[in-house]
């Protein structure tokens, strides 16, 4: 079994929520303050900021106080190890289908003698 | 906001955990039993069964059983919407960047006039 790497666990469970990937993708876009962001979501600011702490944990997003105001932005390479992850897995089922056509190649080759 | 995706959701909490990313990474190199897939997770039969049930749900495996054996194998093209979601994030950005470029190009021809 590959070892567990907790880092991916967050970010893919700190992407499974729809809310989260919407403030995500919002500040794609550029920052964000906490109320610009909590404005489209209808939830209450508390459960946004909630959010906003789970996505700063992760390493998702990055956020700065100046007086009373925390601005959001994002981390743009940190959706690098899941993008890994994903080729990963396609490299994996891209070997195992070299492997069956290098198989297929060598019956036909025999059944050809 | 982006609207709601439950499929997208479900894939990443399903993604979450390291033992069903890891059975997954194992499924890659071709279809296995239930049997031969709990073994390398040191988990009791049971726990990995509920692993490949929610997994099945997300659409990531598909399983068959013949008489008291049941083969699990990958369904490739089921993280295809996490790496669309990804390129999506990744467009979102680059667009946003393009434009501070195509600024910061004519804040410089309106210096140099």
């Amino acid at each position: 079994m590959a070892k567990h790497d907790p880092a991916l666990s967050i970010l893919f469970h700190t992407l499974s929520d729809p809310t989260r990937r919407a403030i995500l993708s919002r500040l794609a876009e550029g920052p964000a303050t906490v109320t610009d962001l909590a404005g489209p979501t209808g939830l209450r600011l508390p459960t946004v900021m909630r959010h906003l702490s789970l996505m700063e944990e992760a390493g998702l997003i990055a956020t700065s106080k100046d007086g009373r105001v925390r601005t959001c932005s994002i981390v743009p390479e940190a959706l690098d190890p899941v993008r890994r992850w994903i080729d990963e897995q396609r490299a994996i089922w891209d070997a195992r289908l070299d492997r069956l056509d290098a198989f297929v190649m060598s019956m036909m080759k025999e059944r050809d003698k």
